[in-house]
């Protein structure tokens, strides 16, 4: 085990909440100087989704897919308390108030601290999503590539 | 890494089964002499409420979502099947059948073993829950006392 | 801490994609030569239930809990996007054109690479489980067990 610490996050989850608290330990444990991974899969890519409606080359059942999940971080919504939207319209209007950054203030903040932002290939095929919908600059792996940064670390989580 | 072994958990949910699935990793581990440490963050503080109806001041959404969300680890509902209360009684019936610790209980042994009950302070704002509201004899902290624990942990659980 | 790295999932969902992800890594990390547990609880134990309708001697209520519950793994519903069983449908659909496993193939897999399957045996009592109804040539164990394998872990994740 070397020096540095390392935290490593499975980010499988698309809820607004779980992805904000995922993104928050990311943040706090760079700022401690540890080495830094969110790993996206399932649900957890569309954090990754641009704003804009690309429609890259898909299918049928790939496009209604593609249609229903939330387009980027700021659009998903609460695992609780949702109300329709009115819930996260709530946290976001508390944050604000309380100057706490919003979720997609939190992901450009993790890229800044050179966070290592990944997508998972092999769930990208089965929702659908193609590279040119998500953010730019992040890497794209599979399963042997999250064990290879897990297995040395020190703060592994599954959110 | 010390020789005292640490278990750390974030438990964000606040379904009855999750919390308790947490409280009994976390005496189970007290039990083997793990330093135990359960971080309360976003629905997982309303373990930490108390029952009665505390109304501190507080603006009106912050009621709302006050009132929506349960008083105490008793009153949550589980994450599946659970048929608007039904379920989560007859899980009840059955632990006291097996004469299993219900939740409330497993929280207090948790207490009674020391283990370190946080309660995420920034996530406190955001559901506009007050010190008042919550448990008596816990700690108050952030991203950073987390980390502090996790990075050095054996077991490091997000739940 | 021994040279074996070891890999310990605590299995707490019953929902396909979640299962899914759990035995991907599971079986990634079997591939990397870890000793890999994973511990069934709560609603992830219906992922180890036979697809036969065993009807062992039930109270009312657990023959209730066992209907609504899915047998087996490829009867389970995805935690988002299941429209009814329709998007569990697509997912299983665009695995078969990537030739990619089926869940059921996973499980069968991680039983290959001797990933060591345990069911939580204090929640088959409040879920009214049986042992006849579970997979063959699993293990049977409580939280004692499943801290002694994690707390000497490299990846613990709660899934």
């Amino acid at each position: 085990m070397s020096d540095v610490k390392k935290t490593t996050i499975v980010l499988f989850s698309g809820d607004y909440d779980k992805v904000m608290a995922a993104y928050i330990i990311a943040n706090g444990a760079a700022a401690y100087d540890h080495e830094v991974t969110i790993f996206h899969t399932f649900w957890g890519l569309n954090a990754m989704r641009k704003d804009e409606p690309i429609q890259p080359d898909k299918t049928f059942l790939e496009k209604m897919f593609g249609k229903f999940m939330p387009r980027g971080a700021d659009k998903m919504p609460l695992s609780k308390m949702n109300f329709g939207g009115a819930g996260q319209k709530m946290i976001k209007n508390v944050m604000k108030k309380h100057n706490a950054m919003p979720l997609p203030d939190l992901i450009e903040l993790a890229k800044e601290q050179d966070v290592k932002l990944v997508a998972c290939t092999m769930t990208m095929d089965l929702l659908g999503l193609k590279q040119e919908e998500l953010h730019d600059g992040i890497e794209y792996a599979g399963v042997a590539a999250y064990l290879a940064d897990a297995e040395n670390g020190n703060v592994n989580l599954f959110i």
